[in-house]
């Protein structure tokens, strides 16, 4: 096993190198002066442009040769041939692409990022179109590398959520669209719920340290994780022992930062549950973009958006908050907090309309990257989808075509894991509370280590030597399956709205 | 000069990962959780190791040795003769080191700086002689491959200061000790100055926000740097544009925050104001540690010391703490931020004891590195020498021989630099206000940028270009001379004390 030892260690000498570019990229969103953005921009060039050169190198190239010849015959569900499987796939995908056009969409990156912020903080959409005409060009070329059979689509999502294709993801939208847009217009058509509960003075230190305590209840290690303010919050782990996440506050608006923070936190306890048994192995990272956002959504949706929940949680910020919430209780709470209204930003979409959100960016980047649709009409073309989802159509592009970061850090093909992450986020909370005696009940008195458990047990513990459908059906017993969302959303604002 | 072009090229590519290493050690000591630690230790270990193996390369050799055939003939003051030779000292250093050397040494950084903190909390010198022992013997083994004609310290400060050696150092002392004890001792025999206008009530975000008001006002660019806080101040730098300072409150004693500022500041205001054109090339760091220090021990001392500062900041501080100094005045102020008492904190220390704190772990570097003491008598050897230079005796070791972090993080060899830092901060201040008409005047009403742009001219704009020594010669006008210094103290402490 010489070659086989060599490599792992080769490959957890990159993984270091990643998680120092990953601990820039996070002090870029947190604490990174401004006059600093191009210096970090050829900062993280540098380092990944190294990273892709020691992926690619023929010394690599050799060594999984050697390897695999080593581990031939062993049993396919080792973690051997998992490792080596994990490792042949990056080292491909990397050999695909070239050197400088790594380092060329990484500096774009960091150009483009500051540009999309003040483009975005200026309503001013014509300040970010070259730059996104240049990641889609970047998009285009790194698509053209990598290689597809049907649509250039497929070689992007590929990257993210392993052996997903535009069809795939075509065929998820139009079995899940039609009942989101008729659940969501019984919605309108119904009594509407009041989220009034919500809005008040939630001074922010008060915030900060409540949404600390309850991700720190929920079973999120302070030990190995910290909480700091972004722009647009997101989670960011350079090991297992070190995943942080962010939120940002309003003070007149509850829900904003205590709701990232859930989300964040699910994001952070899966990468905190891989074991540290696989610790510099290259299994060790999380499976692909959809389990992580099953933990995500599992966390805010079915746990934090859950009458089990409000009635835990309600009592603790009822006591941090007297002002605001002192004349409520925890069932205007849980109404509140799953009030339904079609709106113009994803990341506070309700349940029923957040997918909606996302078929229409991925329909955006598909007829982009075709070249259907040109980076200028872009506005209009999402103000229009805006109106056939949600009938609605957002003021200016700072609520809409701005509103997300993906796009200016090169993200693309990537929005579509969001649904497939709620999809199984239902799926595997359906699985946990058939196998968690009265789940909702430990969620009702706080104690969330049970969940936590099942999830370290059932998800996280295989880090990525299992593809995302091998996980799914080893959780739940079968493979994804929709209809368990469907059916969770159905009952719960069935209940809600009284449908 | 193709070879050159790629040399430099090349030379800039380590450079930013030692920026990103650098980010990582900022972070250690600011925001990481402290689960952390081991992750971050491996983190750095391999970029370290990395840098090593870039550096000492046979391409690297190769691409010097070219490149000094291309420059052959040119001006030896030229920017490409003088990044050549940057680079080949650079070179030459690293090569004598191996490189699992480099990693040990890193690794044992990560791990014996935990240990420090919390011997240092606990005052449990046991907890940190292990590490400590490991450090000595780590710096010995480098400074055995590095070779030395002298004395085995002679190695290691010159890393930090090229060309010093320990005879120079000891001779140093030799000149400065006996005016500092006499000094010391006349004053202790004076009628003592009161610094209880120090002592008070002030609240930290009021110091926060005053102290980077004033460090502002001296020429900080906070668009290229931010503050921190962390438990032992530093300043650390990942290219030009982003320089940050840290600092430690203490909210019933104003002095220690606004000091340690001024004190980081004035080492970030040098390297902010490294020239823009020197970017990416090998001459754009710092020339060493010891003007490294000259600069932040100006701006703390020369200026924030002087009765010129204290009238123009003491307003600004009365009125960000009038409960605590609405009675008092900007001489009684003067008079306090100048009391001079022999103490056992190094960088809390006044002017006239500090380098004596200096000269003790000179003395116990240079006995630890050569074997006539071992680890175990440290902290009776540091007491002996206290008692010896400043007639106190620390009542334990937390006060003692486990203040500075240095040791565990491998910096042996470095101390001196501070007490060479402290004379050319004088022998600076002596030209400038030659050079600057009515320098104090300037400084009395808050003009602060003609000192910084003569800094700016006269130190800054060389980068390490020039050698220590050259830089003195160039700004000043003659060779290091500590009389300035000596003659700063007399007179300043002279008039403070009535002697």
């Amino acid at each position: 096993m010489e070659n086989y030892n060599r490599l792992v260690a080769r490959c957890n000498k990159i993984a270091r190198l990643g998680q120092l570019a990953g601990l820039a990229g996070w002090d870029q969103q947190t604490y990174m002066p401004p006059g600093a953005a191009e210096a970090r921009g050829e900062q993280l060039a540098v380092i990944s442009e190294l990273i892709h050169e020691m992926t690619v190198a023929d010394e690599t190239s050799q060594l999984i040769s050697s390897a695999e010849a080593e581990i031939a015959g062993m049993d396919s569900d080792s973690d051997e041939v998992r490792s080596l499987r994990v490792v042949r796939r990056g080292h491909e995908l990397a050999t695909k692409i070239p050197g400088h056009l790594v380092a060329e969409a990484s500096r774009h990156q960091s150009v483009a990022m500051p540009l999309w912020a003040q483009a975005r903080a200026e309503s001013d959409y014509s300040k970010f179109a070259p730059a996104l005409e240049k990641s889609i060009e970047l998009a285009r070329q790194v698509a053209e590398h990598l290689g597809y059979k049907d649509h250039i689509y497929d070689a992007l999502i590929d990257q993210y959520e392993i052996g997903a294709t535009r069809a795939d993801v075509a065929k998820m939208y139009a079995d899940l669209t039609p009942h989101l847009v008729s659940l969501t217009a019984a919605i309108r058509d119904a009594k509407p719920n009041d989220d009034s509960v919500l809005m008040g003075n939630f001074p922010i230190d008060r915030q900060q340290s409540v949404t600390l305590d309850i991700v720190k209840s929920l079973g999120y290690d302070l030990n190995r994780g910290r909480q700091d303010i972004a722009a647009h919050p997101f989670c960011s782990g350079f090991s297992r022992d070190d995943v942080r996440i962010t939120t940002r506050f309003n003070s007149e608006f509850l829900q904003q930062a205590l709701y990232a923070s859930l989300h964040e936190a699910g994001h952070a306890m899966y990468e905190q549950g891989i074991p540290a048994s696989l610790n510099g192995l290259p299994i060790s990272n999380a499976a692909s973009l959809g389990i992580h956002e099953s933990q995500s959504r599992l966390w805010e949706n079915q746990v934090g958006r859950s009458r089990a929940f409000a009635n835990w949680a309600f009592p603790t910020l009822q006591a941090a908050f007297p002002e605001s919430l002192g004349n409520s209780n925890a069932e205007a709470y849980y109404k509140a907090v799953n009030v339904v209204r079609p709106s113009y930003i994803r990341v506070e979409a309700d349940e029923v309309t957040y997918n909606l959100h996302v078929a229409l960016r991925f329909e955006l980047e598909c007829a982009l990257l075709s070249g259907e649709l040109s980076v200028k009409d872009v506005p209009s073309a999402w103000n229009a989808r805006m109106e056939k989802f949600l009938g609605i159509t957002p003021p200016n592009d700072s609520l809409g075509v701005l509103q997300d970061v993906h796009w200016s850090i090169g993200l693309i093909g990537y929005f579509p894991t969001y649904s497939i992450g709620n999809i199984v986020s239902a799926q595997l909370w359906n699985a946990a509370s058939r196998e968690i005696p009265d789940l909702c009940r430990l969620v009702e008195t706080g104690q969330f280590s049970p969940l936590l458990y099942w999830l370290n047990t059932n998800v996280h513990a295989h880090g990525c030597k299992f593809l995302p459908s091998e996980i799914v059906l080893k959780a739940t017993g079968e493979p994804l399956n929709p209809a368990y969302y469907v059916n969770y959303l159905n009952t719960k604002y069935g209940e809600l709205y009284g449908l």
